[in-house]
């Protein structure tokens, strides 16, 4: 993988956010691929509702469109103390902090956004910008890097498999699992990619597939419910998914079906890899049953489009995440390195204070 | 089990087939649970098209359905000669027969009527219609009794999980599958039942739970790929599923998925349960890698109600069947009895020559 030289503006075309200045304005996942349509949110609130409403999505992206958000919230406040301005803020920090209980990302970067504001002087303000900023930077960074070491452990040849959507849209930009899969395809190791639909929220067949369409990399989408038949006829090598929690013990929380692939694949000697940002890591959270499971409204599975899709009276359960233990995981890619068999001592070494 | 009075009237509220005496009226199973409409076929080749086209589905109902389709065919001809009228015949029964390949009930049902026939003197019209209405009250009489026998496997309090549907709408009336989960729910011995939304065609979402629903039995709908998180809670202790192929040696073809479902249930010490009559089993089929495995349209994962729904340009692979080998498999429930931990040695034992 040494030398792989990737055009990574070919990667460009998708922006899920962009701060304008003053707006943070967020593509709406929740009509692509009809509708490519950025939503302009003016206020922390604003991007809290988004975060809450999936508007923007993704674990990492979620962490971004907060930073932002702190930002929008300290400009409207007229203090040049910092002391008084992070009391203010508190309460605005907090409301995002709530919109999505899942993925970690959210509270790493709301966390990194109240110490910049703890060590800043009269200009806190463009300390907060300039914090978001390097929090969307580093997370694209984070990406090619881990692009580059996720794809180097698949043999050339291979097909692979992934799940929900772990591309632009969830990220700065290239993506964690499918900045593999790209990283991957660019450097011909991989031959074949399969992505699933992602049922409830089709994040798959409306964001990866289009995402994938997009840069020119055929993909082919399948039922979250063919992966085990098509683990059966040999054309899958390696699932690769991202991830929203990693405990301390390497158990993953994941879009719900993670699971139900790690179980898959360790039937068929298919190999897992979990990709994502170091601030993905929660090395406070021991394991994966300390985790909160989002549980999202049954009308997700009951209507489409507003319209009833299944027979009144008929009740959902709609957990969004599920935990991947840690001995389902071959590899956990990180930015700051490669973890094979993941465990706590491994994830320790890497990850502890 | 024994003694349990069940009130079988109470279920008998959906009537996939009917026979009019000059049409086999179908209830449209592609707009349910939006519309209930009957569709009136009034030859073979209507009824060959409306088993493609999934107006009728579910291994038994396309068998019964089939064997109405030669009454039909049977009905145009002038011939007195039963010899004349199979050999007239034979045309219609082989389009009947390559309506859907994956099902073996189909070409079992087709090859009762040409024994029929072979057997029949000049009143060989009247005998098609005899045994048509044999096949179909055969089925009936069996799923009572495999709902039965598949109830007394399962302790009391126990959850089921279910796959696609195995009810009224796929056999002739009460269920496979479906069957054992309505007399287990009768005896008291179900306490939890849960449905797949059984992606791309939503048979679960749209067909099990409205039966579920109109038998006043409370269910929950999951996307299919929470399955595996759903066992990990313990709420689930069995999975029952139909089949549409059992071979010889008990691997068994059914909606895709279920080979998914029994691997997890397998990881989780969940049982796994197939319901079926005798007339999926095909003995002359040695394992389940022999069968044919029927992909339909990759426009069932691309579009919803004729509008595209996934980016331009994107590929699908939409198998609907997938073999879960015998080794997965707790028990196999037949009208004939139930076979634990079913072989090739159980299974000729039971239904060899």
């Amino acid at each position: 993988m040494n030398g792989l030289d990737i055009d990574y503006d070919r990667y460009d075309h998708v922006r899920p956010i962009r701060w304008t200045g003053d707006a943070l304005e967020l593509l709406d996942q929740r009509i692509l691929p009809y509708t490519v349509v950025h939503a302009a949110c003016r206020s922390s609130d604003e991007v809290a509702e988004a975060i809450r409403a999936l508007t923007v999505r993704g674990a990492p992206a979620i962490g971004i469109a907060a930073a932002w958000g702190v930002v929008l919230a300290g400009r409207g406040l007229e203090t040049g103390d910092p002391v008084d301005a992070a009391r203010q803020l508190e309460p605005a920090l907090q409301r995002l902090n709530a919109a999505r209980p899942t993925a970690v990302n959210l509270a790493w970067a709301l966390t990194r956004m109240r110490r910049v504001l703890a060590g800043a002087g009269r200009d806190w303000c463009d300390a907060l910008e300039r914090e978001a900023r390097a929090i969307e930077a580093e997370d694209l960074a984070a990406n090619r890097a881990m692009g580059r070491a996720g794809a180097a452990l698949i043999a050339s040849g291979s097909g692979v498999l992934t799940h929900c959507n772990t591309g632009s849209l969830a990220t700065s930009g290239f993506g964690t699992a499918l900045g593999v899969i790209r990283a991957g395809v660019a450097d011909g190791r991989i031959a074949r990619v399969f992505a699933t639909e992602t049922r409830p929220w089709n994040q798959g067949a409306r964001l990866t597939v289009w995402e994938l369409a997009q840069d020119g990399i055929d993909a082919t989408l399948i039922a979250d419910s063919a992966a085990s038949h098509l683990m059966k006829t040999g054309q899958v090598q390696w699932v690769v998914v991202g991830a929203d929690r990693i405990c301390a013990n390497g158990d993953t929380a994941n879009k719900i079906g993670t699971y139900q692939l790690a179980i898959a694949a360790k039937h068929h000697g298919v190999k897992f890899m979990v990709v994502a940002p170091s601030s993905t890591v929660d090395m406070a959270t021991a394991q994966g049953d300390l985790i909160e499971i989002e549980e999202r409204d049954p009308g997700e599975l009951l209507s489409y489009k507003g319209r009833r899709t299944v027979a009144e009276g008929v009740r959902a359960w709609n957990p969004v995440f599920d935990v991947t233990p840690h001995g389902l995981i071959d590899a956990i890619v990180t930015e700051r390195g490669v973890l094979e068999r993941p465990d706590a001592t491994r994830m320790q070494a890497l990850f502890g204070a």
